[in-house]
C-alpha cells in the first residue's frame, strides 16, 4: 500500500494543518488481531471487510488498538483545550516556555461571525450580519494586534517567555505531535464530528476523516460510517413504543409516552425520539 | 444516604463474593460534575433524574467518572483473566508468591456441565446429560485433588511458592482489591452482562448490578438500563430500509438488501437486523 | 479520623483557589492494598509507616492508586493547560460554550515581573526592576481590560459564546473539578514541585502539598518527600566515579571522566553530576 | 535503518518466544519530539545522544511515547498473568473460548527448581537436589498429562470451550499479539529485569532488551541502562549520612542512624542503605 496522505500537510481554519507523519498497520493488522482470538486452525470463513464491520457493529475495540497514527498539527490553543480532553493519546507540544510563541492568531472573516444557537446552549447558529460583521473583524486585528505587541514588549524588556506569554489570546496558534491508536481516533472523530461539536475542532476531525481515515482504513472508515457516525440508538422505552406502534396498539403507545413522562410541556427525550422517528417515517 | 450495602459479602458461584468496601460520591456527585459546565449563574432549570438521562443519552461520561468504588473480590482465575482486560481500573491482588495459594477451586456440579454453543463459536448452550455430567465431575474434582497434592508437595520439599504455583488449575480462586470509577463500572456492566459474555463472569456482573448498582447510583442505573443494557442501535443501512418499509416502498427495501449484500446465504448483518426489527414489531 | 482539610477553600495565586471536596482511603487504605499481597495468614510483622516507606521506596505504586481525591479549583488557563497534561485524572471543567466566562484574569503586581533565567531556556529568574514593572503591569491592565470588551461586546451583539470567547487572555481564570488517585497526585507534585517548573503551576502544588496531602496520608507526604522529593539519583557512571573517588583512586575517575566525554566544555552531565556531589560533600 | 529484529522469533523457556513484528519510529522519533518543544528557530546546540539522555535523567517521558512497537508472543499464563498488569497496552490474545488451547504447558528439567528464598519472601534462592528434582519432574509431567487428558475428554463429550478449559494449568501457553509504546516498554523492562521479578518474565524481558531494544533505539537503550537500569537513589536521610560522612562528622552519621530508627536489629532500611553505601566503596 502506498500511504500518498503521509506527510502532506491538509489545511484547516485560516492558518492550520493537519499533517499525518507516521502510522503503524491499517485494516489488515486490524484483521491480523482479530484472527488471533480464532487460533491457527481456524479457516478464514468470512472475509476481512465482513470481519472489520463485525467488530465495529458489537464494539469489539481491541483489535482497533493494534494500529497506530502520528499527526503534526496546528491548531488555536482554545481548540486545543478541547483537543487534549482525548487522554488516550500521546502528545508533544511546541512549548512557549523555550521558544516565542508563533505569531498567528485565528482570524475571523466579516460573514463567518456566528449567532448563539437559540436551541443549543452551547452551540452556534446562523451567521451575523455583515455590518456588524465587519465592526467585529476590526475589533478583532485590534485585540489581537494589542496582545501581540503587548507580548513582544515584555520579551523586550526581559520578562521571562513562561510570564509574557499570560495575556495571549486563546486564539494563538499552537503546533504539536499528537499520536494516537485507531481505536482512540475513531472515537475522537465520532464526538468531534458530531453536530454539536464546535465548529473548529469539526474543521479537524472532518479534515482527517476525509483526507487521512478514508484512504488509511478505507474498510474500518466505511464501517465506522455505518455503525458509528450515522447508526441510531433506540431507547428500552423508545423500542416498547414503536412495537406498539408497529402493532397497531395506539392506546399502548400512548400509555407508555404518559408513564415516562413524554406528556409534560417541552419534554426533551420526546422531542428527540420524535426526531429520530421521523428518520425512519414512523408514523403515529 | 446509608449504604446498607457497604461491607455486605455477596455470594457468587460455589466459593467467589463480591464485597463493596468504599464508594465516593453518587448520583449527586454526578450531578454537580454536570453543572459545573453550567457555570455559577444558571438556574437549576431540569431535575436531576432528567439530568443524568441525558448525560447518559447523549454519552457525556466525564461526570460518571466523578463516583468512585473500591471491591473485595473472590473470583476463579480464569474468570480473573478476564477481569483484568479493563485495564481502566485499579488493583491490587492477592500474591501467590507470598503467601500459599488460596485452598479452593471453582467446581461444577454434575448438572452444570454446558454444551458447547451451536450457533455462538465462544458461547455454551443448555446443559449436558446429568449421566455425562457427574463423570466429568467425578474427573474434576480427581484433577483438582492431584493438582493440589502436587502444588503442597512441591512446598514440602522446599520448591519457591512463586514457581510451585505453576500448575495449579485455573479454576483455582484469587482475591483482589479492585477500585473503578463508575464510568469504567458501567462499561465492564455492558460488557460483561451481556448474553455473549461467559457464564461465570456475568454472575459477577449481575451481582453487582443488582446489589450494589441500583443501591448506590439508582438514577444512574435506571438511565443505564434504558439507555444501554436494553437499547438497540440501528446502523445507516438498517435506517434506510426501516424508512423504506415505512413508506411502503417494499421495491426500495429490498433493493437496498441486494445492495448490502444481503441476499446472500447466511449473511450474518440480515440475521441480526431481523432480530432487531423483531423486537419492534416491524412487519416486511 | 476527622478531615479538617475538606471544604477548606484554600487561595492561591491572586484570584485562585484549591478545595478538596470528597477522600476516599488514607494511608490505612494503603496499607490494606498492600497487605492482600502476603494473604490471610501473615503475621503484621512490620507496622504500617515501615511498609509504607518500604513501598515508597521500592516504586510499588498500585496501593497508592487505592486512594483517591477530588478538587474544585479555580486556575488561569495558561496554568490549566500545564495541568491537564496529566492524563490519569477525571475532569470536569466549567465550560465557556454553556455560560460566560469566569470575569477574572491572573494578574502581576508591579513587583512579581521575572526576568527570563539565564541558565533554565524554560525558566524564570530574579525579578524586573521596579520602574520596568510598573509599566509592564499598566500594559497587563490595558491588554486585560481590552479582551474583556470586546469579548462582552461580542456577546452583546450575539455572537454565540464558544466563539465570542475566543481571543480571551490565556490568563483568564477557569473551574474544574478534578479528581485522581493518591499515586497520580504524587506523580504530579512530584514534577509540579520541581524547581524547574513554572512558577504558578508550582504554588497550586505547593498549596496541595502543604495543606492537603500532608494532612491526608502523613504517613506517605513523609516517605515521599524522603525518597522522591528529597532523594537524589547517581547514572551508572557516576557510581563508577564515586567508588573510584572513596576507594582514592583519582586516575581512574580521571579516566572514566575522560570517557564519558566529560572533559568537553560545558559538559552538562559533570556540571549536574558535580552539583549532586557538592550535596554529600564529595571531595575530589 | 534496516531493522532486522522484524519478524524474527526469539525463543524464550522452553517453548515461549518473542517476536516484534512492527514498530514506528525509533531514536530519531524521540529526537523529532523532543525539538518541536524548541520551536523551527532554535538551532541544534546539543547532538541526538546528549539529548535523548538529558530526557531520560530527568525523566521527561513523553517524547519516548512517539516511539511504538508490537510483538507476537508465547508465554505461559502464570507469567501472563503478570505481563498484563502493565495496563498502558494493548492486546489481543489467543481465545480458548474460540479455539482450542495450545497444547503446550511450561515443564522444568530436574536440575531447574528452585528452592524458596531465604530472604526475599517473595522470590527464589538457589537450586534443589538433583535427586529431588527428578521427582518433581516426574510429577509435573504426570499433573501436566493428566489436566490435558481431562480437557480433551471434556472436549470430547460436548463440553463447550469456555467451560472445558477451567482446570488447565496456569503452566499452560498462551499466545497474544501486545503493542505498547518506548515509554511504557521501558516501564515493563525496568520492573520485570529486575532481580526481585520472577524468573520467568526476567527472562521475557532480558530477551526484549537484548534482541529489540538495543537493536531498535540504541541510544535509548544506553541512556536507560546508565539512568534507570543500572543507578541508585539514594534517600534525604541516606544523602544527610553521606555528607557527615564524607565531611568526617561520624558522630553527627551515627546521630542520624539513630533519629531514623536504624540502630534497631534487622533494621531494612539501614540494611538496604549498606548496600548501596558499599557499591560506591563508601566507608564509615
Amino acid at each position: 500500500m502506498t500511504k500518498t496522505f503521509l506527510n502532506v500537510q491538509f489545511p484547516v481554519l485560516d492558518d492550520g494543518f493537519v499533517r499525518p507523519v507516521d502510522v503503524m498497520g491499517g485494516d489488515e493488522a486490524v484483521v491480523q488481531a482479530a484472527r488471533v482470538s480464532y487460533g491457527a486452525g481456524t479457516k478464514k470463513v468470512s472475509e476481512d471487510r465482513a470481519l472489520i464491520r463485525y467488530l465495529m457493529r458489537h464494539r469489539h475495540t481491541s483489535p482497533f488498538e493494534m494500529c497506530e497514527i502520528k499527526f503534526h498539527l496546528r491548531v488555536p490553543m482554545d481548540c486545543w483545550r478541547q483537543w487534549v480532553r482525548h487522554r488516550t493519546a500521546s502528545v508533544n507540544e511546541y512549548s512557549t516556555r523555550y521558544s516565542i510563541a508563533v505569531n498567528a492568531a485565528q482570524t475571523t472573516a466579516p460573514e463567518r461571525w456566528r449567532r448563539q444557537s437559540s436551541d443549543n446552549k452551547q452551540g452556534s447558529g446562523e451567521f451575523l450580519d455583515l455590518v456588524v460583521g465587519r465592526e467585529l473583524s476590526r475589533a478583532e486585528t485590534e485585540i489581537q494586534t494589542l496582545a501581540r505587541k503587548t507580548y513582544e514588549e515584555r520579551l523586550r524588556l526581559g520578562v521571562a517567555r513562561e510570564q509574557a506569554r499570560k495575556d495571549l489570546p486563546l486564539s494563538t496558534y499552537t503546533e504539536a505531535y499528537w499520536k494516537i491508536d485507531l481505536h482512540n481516533l475513531l472515537r475522537f472523530l465520532e464526538l468531534r464530528l458530531h453536530p454539536h461539536a464546535q465548529h473548529e475542532i469539526r474543521a479537524y476531525a472532518q479534515c482527517i476523516y476525509d483526507n487521512v481515515l478514508c484512504a488509511w482504513v478505507p474498510m474500518t472508515a466505511e464501517a465506522f460510517a455505518d455503525y458509528v457516525l450515522n447508526a441510531v440508538t433506540f431507547s428500552a422505552v423508545e423500542l416498547q413504543i414503536m412495537a406498539a406502534i408497529n402493532g397497531g396498539r395506539a392506546a399502548e403507545a400512548a400509555e407508555i409516552y404518559r408513564r415516562a413522562g413524554w406528556d409534560a410541556p417541552k419534554n426533551r427525550e420526546r422531542a428527540e425520539f420524535e426526531k429520530k422517528a421521523a428518520k425512519i417515517g414512523l408514523k403515529f
